[in-house]
């Protein structure tokens, strides 16, 4: 069935938004640990991390500053410091959990029941729960003009991965850590890799 | 394992290329379908499809300009117009070999055995094998300063979705279309819902 612009536009705000949220395609489903100026930590879910990068490693978020992660946005812009970590099977209902809109005093971790951890004494919370698990540093930050969302830019400074997923060309297996995939705004799904395929040349 | 930016930047390249590719946690595969001044098709394979709004209905893309996809990325640049095409089980293998380096000449839906389609008079090719189709118009490019990447915003003028996949709430099933989920540079996997999750609130 076609939609056009028009036939988009006219559609009730809810159903539009989980529509056009699932036509991207799979998307990464990643937990945000920040702290604030208090120390006081700080969870959300998101869906739109992006590679931008490997050398430096770098990633991009797209948040919106309106949403549930308002007070992530305000942590990373504070204090540069962040976590991504993946969000597997097992804590697929605590990670959706954080994207309610808790008061600011009130950690997200606690309120889900999962663990802060601290790894390298790196200045942000990890989840211990979680197998992949990404340090990050802001590195640049930006307004969309379009449409007044953040792009909030990261390095990567450190990356806490299960030996046994790294392959031989480096590569790291995430559907066997169990990382769950993402689609629109509250599908959780389960992966099977079906197809590794070499370097493609004409 | 922990890797610390002293690590990561002591990578060979290409192993790093791999391992920084697959942290980011699951990625949309789509067909971008483009065509040049001389109506001449090009068709590349992209990861990095991130949602940027409802209302309007806008996507990102992230593109390096040295890759296969450069002649996606001019054309895009010259022309305005693209499509996005979801990627399915069925053709894995044909939308991967998109990612060689064909001559400017070379139509990669001939080369890799897919077909170009027209719908509604859109001045862009969807790719006729494909479930999910959306038919994008540049409205914003930038530069990346931190790394010379493009970030091309679009908007969403056509969706062509099956009907048998789209839900009472608006929220497409993708899994249903198998639709795949890239991980890293070459790994694709086959998606099972697990949980679909109602709004969180406190």
């Amino acid at each position: 069935m076609i939609f056009d612009s028009t036939a988009l536009a006219s559609m009730e705000t809810r159903f539009r938004a989980a529509f056009v949220n699932s036509l991207s395609g799979f998307k990464a489903a990643n937990l945000v640990g920040t702290r604030d100026e208090h120390g006081q930590h700080n969870l959300a879910i998101m869906s739109s991390a992006v590679h931008i990068g490997s050398h430096p490693p770098l990633l991009a978020l797209v948040m919106r500053p309106e949403a549930a992660g308002q007070h992530t946005l305000q942590n990373i812009l504070a204090h540069n410091y962040y976590t991504l970590n993946h969000v597997h099977e097992g804590i697929c209902e605590a990670a959706h959990q954080t994207a309610a809109r808790y008061p600011r005093e009130v950690s997200e971790f606690q309120a889900v029941g999962l663990t802060p951890v601290s790894l390298e004494a790196f200045p942000a919370p990890f989840v211990s729960e979680s197998r992949l698990r990404l340090g990050m540093a802001l590195r640049d930050h930006q307004v969309l003009e379009i449409n007044q969302t953040h792009l909030i830019i990261g390095e990567i400074l450190l990356a806490d991965v299960p030996d046994n997923i790294i392959g031989e060309d480096g590569g790291a297996d995430i559907s066997a850590a169990n990382t769950v995939a993402l689609s629109g705004l509250d599908s959780y799904h389960a992966t099977q890799r079906i197809a590794r395929l070499p370097y493609a040349k004409p």
